[in-house]
Protein backbone atom coordinates (compact mmCIF):
# COMPACT_ATOMS: atom_id res chain seq x y z
CA UNK A 1 0.00 0.00 0.00
CA UNK A 2 1.17 3.60 -0.94
CA UNK A 3 1.41 6.56 1.36
CA UNK A 4 -1.43 7.77 -0.92
CA UNK A 5 -3.46 4.77 -0.50
CA UNK A 6 -3.18 4.67 2.93
CA UNK A 7 -4.27 8.51 3.72
CA UNK A 8 -7.16 7.88 0.84
CA UNK A 9 -8.72 4.73 2.96
CA UNK A 10 -8.33 7.08 6.17
CA UNK A 11 -9.56 9.75 4.72
CA UNK A 12 -13.08 8.23 3.43
CA UNK A 13 -12.98 5.96 6.87
CA UNK A 14 -13.12 9.45 8.70
CA UNK A 15 -15.37 11.45 6.21
CA UNK A 16 -17.78 8.65 6.69
CA UNK A 17 -17.78 8.49 10.34
CA UNK A 18 -18.58 12.58 10.47
CA UNK A 19 -20.95 12.80 7.42
CA UNK A 20 -22.67 9.64 9.36
CA UNK A 21 -22.26 11.51 12.80
CA UNK A 22 -24.10 14.40 11.93
CA UNK A 23 -27.08 13.01 9.89
CA UNK A 24 -27.31 10.73 12.95
CA UNK A 25 -26.45 7.47 11.33
CA UNK A 26 -25.30 5.99 14.04
CA UNK A 27 -25.25 2.46 12.27
CA UNK A 28 -22.58 3.77 9.85
CA UNK A 29 -20.96 5.82 12.21
CA UNK A 30 -20.56 2.84 13.99
CA UNK A 31 -19.12 0.52 11.29
CA UNK A 32 -16.12 2.93 11.11
CA UNK A 33 -15.05 2.26 14.78
CA UNK A 34 -12.30 -0.37 14.78
CA UNK A 35 -11.29 -3.12 17.59
CA UNK A 36 -9.61 -1.34 21.13
CA UNK A 37 -11.72 2.01 20.35
CA UNK A 38 -11.39 4.58 22.73
CA UNK A 39 -12.86 7.97 22.89
CA UNK A 40 -12.61 11.12 24.80
CA UNK A 41 -13.81 14.61 25.05
CA UNK A 42 -14.72 16.74 27.58
CA UNK A 43 -17.74 15.30 28.74
CA UNK A 44 -17.08 11.71 28.22
CA UNK A 45 -14.32 9.13 28.26
CA UNK A 46 -15.52 5.75 26.83
CA UNK A 47 -14.09 2.51 25.20
CA UNK A 48 -17.73 1.21 23.71
CA UNK A 49 -17.54 2.00 19.95
CA UNK A 50 -20.72 3.41 20.02
CA UNK A 51 -21.05 4.95 23.81
CA UNK A 52 -20.11 8.08 23.03
CA UNK A 53 -22.97 8.09 20.60
CA UNK A 54 -25.28 7.79 23.26
CA UNK A 55 -27.78 11.09 23.30
CA UNK A 56 -27.16 11.78 19.44
CA UNK A 57 -30.42 12.42 18.65
CA UNK A 58 -30.53 15.22 21.32
CA UNK A 59 -27.42 16.85 19.96
CA UNK A 60 -28.61 16.83 16.61
CA UNK A 61 -31.81 18.91 17.68
CA UNK A 62 -30.07 21.93 18.58
CA UNK A 63 -27.52 21.46 15.85
CA UNK A 64 -28.25 24.19 12.74
CA UNK A 65 -25.10 23.29 10.84
CA UNK A 66 -21.49 22.46 10.81
CA UNK A 67 -19.24 23.95 9.35
CA UNK A 68 -15.74 22.45 7.89
CA UNK A 69 -13.08 24.72 8.16
CA UNK A 70 -10.16 22.19 7.79
CA UNK A 71 -9.80 18.37 7.11
CA UNK A 72 -6.20 17.02 7.22
CA UNK A 73 -4.92 13.07 6.91
CA UNK A 74 -2.16 11.31 7.62
CA UNK A 75 -1.93 7.84 7.04
CA UNK A 76 -3.33 6.53 10.47
CA UNK A 77 -4.38 9.65 11.92
CA UNK A 78 -6.88 12.88 10.89
CA UNK A 79 -7.51 16.30 12.05
CA UNK A 80 -10.61 17.78 10.83
CA UNK A 81 -11.88 20.99 12.59
CA UNK A 82 -14.85 22.24 12.23
CA UNK A 83 -17.40 25.06 13.68
CA UNK A 84 -21.42 23.49 15.13
CA UNK A 85 -23.91 25.84 15.23
CA UNK A 86 -26.22 25.49 17.05
CA UNK A 87 -29.85 27.00 17.52
CA UNK A 88 -30.75 30.39 18.68
CA UNK A 89 -32.35 29.63 21.75
CA UNK A 90 -28.87 27.73 22.48
CA UNK A 91 -26.53 30.46 21.06
CA UNK A 92 -23.52 28.66 21.01
CA UNK A 93 -21.10 28.67 18.03
CA UNK A 94 -18.72 25.09 19.06
CA UNK A 95 -15.00 25.47 17.72
CA UNK A 96 -13.87 22.02 17.35
CA UNK A 97 -10.95 19.78 16.64
CA UNK A 98 -11.39 16.33 16.38
CA UNK A 99 -8.05 14.02 16.29
CA UNK A 100 -8.47 10.79 15.09
CA UNK A 101 -6.11 7.41 15.18
CA UNK A 102 -7.00 4.54 12.81
CA UNK A 103 -5.55 0.83 12.16
CA UNK A 104 -5.97 -1.09 9.00
CA UNK A 105 -9.00 1.83 7.96
CA UNK A 106 -10.92 1.23 10.94
CA UNK A 107 -10.73 4.46 13.96
CA UNK A 108 -9.11 2.76 16.97
CA UNK A 109 -9.57 6.44 18.87
CA UNK A 110 -11.23 9.44 18.63
CA UNK A 111 -10.26 12.88 20.86
CA UNK A 112 -12.61 15.47 20.69
CA UNK A 113 -11.62 19.10 21.95
CA UNK A 114 -13.61 21.89 21.74
CA UNK A 115 -14.75 24.46 24.95
CA UNK A 116 -17.08 23.17 27.24
CA UNK A 117 -17.36 26.18 29.31
CA UNK A 118 -20.48 27.69 27.34
CA UNK A 119 -22.08 24.01 27.67
CA UNK A 120 -21.37 24.25 31.50
CA UNK A 121 -23.14 27.78 31.89
CA UNK A 122 -26.28 26.54 30.30
CA UNK A 123 -26.31 23.55 32.26
CA UNK A 124 -26.08 25.60 35.93
CA UNK A 125 -28.74 27.82 34.64
CA UNK A 126 -31.00 24.55 33.91
CA UNK A 127 -30.56 23.18 37.44
CA UNK A 128 -28.81 19.70 37.85
CA UNK A 129 -29.08 17.27 35.37
CA UNK A 130 -28.66 13.25 34.52
CA UNK A 131 -25.48 12.69 32.85
CA UNK A 132 -26.92 10.85 29.91
CA UNK A 133 -28.89 14.16 29.13
CA UNK A 134 -25.53 16.17 28.39
CA UNK A 135 -26.50 16.91 24.49
CA UNK A 136 -22.64 17.83 23.38
CA UNK A 137 -20.62 14.16 23.34
CA UNK B 1 7.00 24.98 -5.61
CA UNK B 2 5.38 21.81 -5.91
CA UNK B 3 3.02 20.11 -3.29
CA UNK B 4 5.89 18.80 -1.40
CA UNK B 5 7.70 22.01 -0.80
CA UNK B 6 4.92 24.13 -0.04
CA UNK B 7 4.13 21.49 2.81
CA UNK B 8 7.82 21.48 3.80
CA UNK B 9 7.60 25.30 4.20
CA UNK B 10 4.45 24.94 6.20
CA UNK B 11 5.96 22.45 8.61
CA UNK B 12 9.16 24.56 8.94
CA UNK B 13 7.02 27.99 10.19
CA UNK B 14 4.26 26.03 11.99
CA UNK B 15 7.04 23.76 14.07
CA UNK B 16 9.57 27.27 14.30
CA UNK B 17 6.15 28.89 15.80
CA UNK B 18 5.41 26.11 18.23
CA UNK B 19 8.68 25.11 19.54
CA UNK B 20 9.63 29.33 20.42
CA UNK B 21 6.45 30.14 21.70
CA UNK B 22 7.01 27.00 24.44
CA UNK B 23 10.47 28.22 25.14
CA UNK B 24 8.92 31.62 25.43
CA UNK B 25 11.33 33.13 22.47
CA UNK B 26 8.24 35.82 21.64
CA UNK B 27 10.63 37.00 18.88
CA UNK B 28 10.98 33.63 16.85
CA UNK B 29 7.24 33.06 16.88
CA UNK B 30 6.36 36.76 15.98
CA UNK B 31 8.71 35.87 13.27
CA UNK B 32 6.40 33.60 11.97
CA UNK B 33 3.62 35.76 11.51
CA UNK B 34 2.37 37.37 8.25
CA UNK B 35 0.26 40.38 7.47
CA UNK B 36 -3.57 40.27 8.34
CA UNK B 37 -2.87 37.85 11.20
CA UNK B 38 -6.27 36.76 13.26
CA UNK B 39 -5.85 34.61 16.57
CA UNK B 40 -8.81 33.22 18.22
CA UNK B 41 -8.78 31.19 21.59
CA UNK B 42 -11.33 30.32 24.74
CA UNK B 43 -10.16 33.33 26.19
CA UNK B 44 -8.55 35.73 23.54
CA UNK B 45 -9.53 36.75 20.19
CA UNK B 46 -6.03 39.52 18.93
CA UNK B 47 -5.54 40.53 14.77
CA UNK B 48 -2.24 41.92 16.57
CA UNK B 49 0.88 39.48 15.71
CA UNK B 50 2.03 39.11 19.44
CA UNK B 51 -1.15 40.44 21.87
CA UNK B 52 -1.93 36.19 22.04
CA UNK B 53 1.90 35.91 23.35
CA UNK B 54 0.96 38.87 25.83
CA UNK B 55 0.99 36.78 29.13
CA UNK B 56 3.36 33.95 27.69
CA UNK B 57 5.81 33.78 31.04
CA UNK B 58 3.20 33.50 33.19
CA UNK B 59 1.65 30.84 31.16
CA UNK B 60 5.17 29.43 30.84
CA UNK B 61 5.73 29.76 34.85
CA UNK B 62 3.26 27.15 35.52
CA UNK B 63 3.91 24.41 32.32
CA UNK B 64 5.82 21.40 32.94
CA UNK B 65 5.85 19.93 29.45
CA UNK B 66 4.37 19.76 26.44
CA UNK B 67 3.27 16.15 24.55
CA UNK B 68 3.29 16.89 20.81
CA UNK B 69 0.79 14.05 19.57
CA UNK B 70 -0.16 14.98 16.33
CA UNK B 71 0.82 17.10 13.19
CA UNK B 72 -0.45 17.09 10.02
CA UNK B 73 0.56 19.88 7.06
CA UNK B 74 -1.09 20.92 4.37
CA UNK B 75 -0.10 23.30 1.60
CA UNK B 76 -1.59 26.33 3.34
CA UNK B 77 -2.42 25.10 6.81
CA UNK B 78 -1.94 22.75 9.77
CA UNK B 79 -2.78 21.13 12.84
CA UNK B 80 -0.77 20.80 16.19
CA UNK B 81 -2.60 18.14 18.97
CA UNK B 82 -0.82 18.40 22.20
CA UNK B 83 -1.52 17.97 25.58
CA UNK B 84 -0.26 20.66 27.56
CA UNK B 85 0.83 19.74 31.37
CA UNK B 86 0.85 21.68 34.27
CA UNK B 87 2.56 21.87 37.60
CA UNK B 88 0.62 20.00 40.12
CA UNK B 89 -0.58 23.12 41.73
CA UNK B 90 -2.82 23.77 38.86
CA UNK B 91 -3.02 20.14 37.82
CA UNK B 92 -4.64 20.67 34.63
CA UNK B 93 -3.68 18.43 31.98
CA UNK B 94 -5.12 20.50 28.65
CA UNK B 95 -5.89 18.71 25.79
CA UNK B 96 -5.01 20.94 22.81
CA UNK B 97 -5.51 21.56 19.27
CA UNK B 98 -4.45 23.97 17.12
CA UNK B 99 -5.32 25.01 13.73
CA UNK B 100 -2.56 27.54 12.17
CA UNK B 101 -3.66 29.11 7.73
CA UNK B 102 -0.64 30.58 6.18
CA UNK B 103 0.22 32.33 2.92
CA UNK B 104 3.72 32.75 1.38
CA UNK B 105 5.51 30.37 4.52
CA UNK B 106 3.56 32.94 7.28
CA UNK B 107 0.70 32.28 9.88
CA UNK B 108 -1.85 34.53 8.76
CA UNK B 109 -4.19 32.82 11.38
CA UNK B 110 -4.48 30.24 14.64
CA UNK B 111 -7.19 28.91 16.03
CA UNK B 112 -6.71 27.24 19.61
CA UNK B 113 -8.97 25.05 21.06
CA UNK B 114 -9.43 23.31 24.17
CA UNK B 115 -11.59 23.32 27.31
CA UNK B 116 -11.70 26.33 28.99
CA UNK B 117 -13.62 25.46 32.22
CA UNK B 118 -10.55 23.67 34.45
CA UNK B 119 -9.13 27.42 34.04
CA UNK B 120 -12.66 28.72 34.92
CA UNK B 121 -12.67 26.77 37.61
CA UNK B 122 -9.12 27.86 39.55
CA UNK B 123 -9.99 31.43 38.17
CA UNK B 124 -13.42 31.72 39.94
CA UNK B 125 -11.68 29.96 43.48
CA UNK B 126 -8.81 32.74 42.93
CA UNK B 127 -11.63 35.39 42.95
CA UNK B 128 -12.21 38.39 40.22
CA UNK B 129 -8.57 38.72 38.08
CA UNK B 130 -7.43 41.09 35.32
CA UNK B 131 -7.70 40.21 32.03
CA UNK B 132 -4.17 40.15 31.25
CA UNK B 133 -3.67 37.83 34.34
CA UNK B 134 -5.31 35.15 32.28
CA UNK B 135 -2.65 32.64 32.39
CA UNK B 136 -3.59 30.34 28.93
CA UNK B 137 -3.58 32.54 25.79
Amino acid sequence: MTTDSAQAVTRRTVRAYHEARFRGDVTTAAAQIGEGFRFRSPFIASDNPTGHLDGLDGLLGIVTGVELISELYGETEATLVYNVHTAPTVGITQHTAEHFQLRNGRITSITLVFDSAPWQAIMAAAGPVHEEAVPMA
